[in-house]
């Protein structure tokens, strides 16, 4: 494969079994995107998918469209559809807020869920920034409660009688290494605590399966591979059997067991819907539903076969064009996520001058060359023109 | 007034100097739209500047329009408009997140500001549900904090040496009754309590000036009277000498100080920004943008001033037309905001037949019949219409 030339690439696009999703895409031209896994491009029939919302449901429906439209249901009718990808039920995902404040949500209903004695939250050192954040943010409100960060290697032989919840992100956001879900699950089971994932850079790229691992509560992002729009909300999961004793810390009207009753007290609604809060942002959730709907057509592992085989293609032209970069991404397929990164002493430039060339990654310091690989768009001609132009920048 | 006929309404609007806002909404025909303080109608301009951020800044721009587009700024600089809509100055409110998420990090930072001791959040009893929700949601999670619900007329003499925050909506969501904010602010103050206010049922509608009023904090509703679309996102307020101080329980990456370092510590963001935490909403906020930019145009004074008349034309065309309607809200404009409520036995099914018959208002349990009076749109001759088809369904 490291030999391949541009011919071939092609030949392997005619031959792709998702080569008719790109035109579901509007990607301006002259632009190679390797940037899906920070926001996704934006589908044909989003535009429309959203005037309609704006311009009938909003400007003819006005205040009668919550019902008539629909929109008192969308964060459950997305959620819904958002299950299907992450091997969850209909009725535990609702899409609300964002990634951050969901995981706040979680994160505290979780704490509450185990007993009071117990006050870890074990998170990976150097995982996520925004998750640490959150959860040092919800430690610092908390009496006693601790937030300790462990390597990956560590995390297994850190789970102990004192943590509450192990709180980790799927695939690595630099890396792309990817945790197994099931067996971390299971640990932290083991121990009594919970397991909390962030699935923000796996849900619509990679094979997740709440149910199989055992996940307790999850979270994850809307704007990245489930192409949902620049700050689509976010969604949030929990397990049918921990939803009737599980509470939100943010009590809202939406999550109300009677949102129109306006009763002074709060009741929390049945099921995972008592973790919607305020109002739900309705432009942002038909963006996102336009996404999710594209995404739910394309065969799953046809995805993530194909995901795997623009990994390959690129490390290899890597090695073979761009001897200076040094991949940092797990060589096999089921330790990764969806994107690949290389280490590179002037990443920084590097990736300036990519974008300058009409090809779109990450830079993420202090030294990170980052390339989502989203196969709905991404051709293998893609990949190969995109090293060609980056072995023009870093010399080979 | 009581006698104005339908001629002397239409007279009026050809001398109202706000007349030509009208047509900078779209409003369906066959409809008396008088629930803007619910969900505010369409702006001409949205459609459009909704589609060219969809097209031409994430379809075009991509990744690069947080930068190149100003979506990384969007909070910030929608916030700085809405500041002056409520006398407030550009550093001291952002848009994010909403209300009731919102609430929540001022509560919990307010909390902070005040000695540990003081475990009291006053507020009104049958105010705003979700703000109660809100402040009970708080108290369940942090120990010994408790929400005191008193009448709006034991205020003032409620607060007292234990009191943290007193948290109240400037305008009743169902009466309209107005607080005085200046002097309640004053009165927690004195007793060393801060000052919390929901400006949902007044930004863009009621004369608010947080600076005059001292208001220490304050909260608000992007999709009411500032007409941003369904679920708009909020904005939120913190007066500029306490900003360094406070902290956001709410702890996200778009709130740090360097939000593209990846820092794996947290810090803050200087200024009223740190109360920002996920990814903003990129779509909610362009839309809401159209919609404060509207408002900027208008003359608050007018708008105002036009207000209170269509209440006063309301008010008296009912007291004439349908006398088993009771007006709730008070008379003296200084003593309300900009809608106007009437209890009835039989306001359920008053409403519907209403809302069939091409007037949109909005029903409260038990018994409210409930019209928002938004002077950019609802002319007096749509006031007149609206008694009288009200008054063919409850009878004279």
């Amino acid at each position: 494969m490291a030999n391949i030339t541009l011919a071939e690439a092609r030949r392997w696009d005619k031959q792709d079994s998702l080569r008719d999703f790109r035109a579901a895409f509007r990607l301006p031209p002259g632009v190679i995107y390797l940037d899906g896994n920070s926001l996704g491009p934006l589908p044909r029939a989003t535009p429309s998918g959203l005037d309609a919302v704006v311009r009938q449901e909003w400007g003819n429906g006005l205040i009668r469209s919550w019902q008539d439209a629909g929109w008192i249901d969308a964060p459950r009718r997305v959620g819904g559809k958002i299950a299907r990808l992450i091997g969850a039920a209909e009725d535990e995902v609702v899409v609300a807020d964002s990634t951050s404040v969901n995981l706040f949500k979680l994160l505290a209903a979780a704490l509450r869920l185990r007993p009071k004695a117990r006050r870890k939250i074990l998170i990976e050192a150097g995982g996520f920034p925004t998750d640490r954040h959150v959860a040092d943010g919800l430690a610092a409100l908390l009496p006693d409660l601790e937030v300790v960060a462990v390597e990956a290697s560590a995390l297994a032989e850190s789970l102990d009688a004192a943590t509450s919840v192990l709180l980790l992100c799927d695939v690595h956001y630099r890396s792309g290494a990817r945790h197994d879900m099931a067996a971390l699950t299971r640990a932290a089971h083991a121990v009594g605590a919970l397991a909390i994932w962030d699935l923000s850079h796996s849900a619509g790229a990679v094979p997740v399966d709440l149910h199989a691992a055992g996940a307790d509560m999850a979270v994850g992002c809307g704007y990245k591979y489930l192409n949902g729009g620049p700050g689509a909300p976010a969604f949030l999961f929990v397990a049918r059997h921990l939803q009737a004793h599980a509470r939100s810390p943010l009590q809202g009207w939406i999550g109300h067991a009677a949102p129109f009753g306006f009763s002074e007290f709060y009741a929390p609604a049945d099921g995972v819907v008592r973790f919607l809060a305020g109002t739900p942002g309705v432009l942002g959730l038909a963006a996102l539903e336009c996404g999710v709907d594209l995404m739910l057509v394309a065969d799953a592992a046809a995805v993530w076969e194909k995901s795997a085989r623009l990994f390959d293609l690129f490390a290899l032209r890597v090695a073979a064009r761009c001897r200076a970069l040094r991949l940092l991404t797990p060589a096999h397929a089921r330790q990764r996520g969806s994107h690949i990164a290389f280490q590179h002493e002037a990443a920084e430039a590097t990736m300036a001058a990519l974008i300058a060339a009409g090809v779109i990654g990450d830079f993420r310091p202090p030294d990170l060359l980052r390339f989502g690989l989203t196969p709905l768009y991404t051709r293998y001609q893609d990949i190969w023109r995109a090293v060609e132009v980056m072995a023009g920048i870093v010399g080979q």
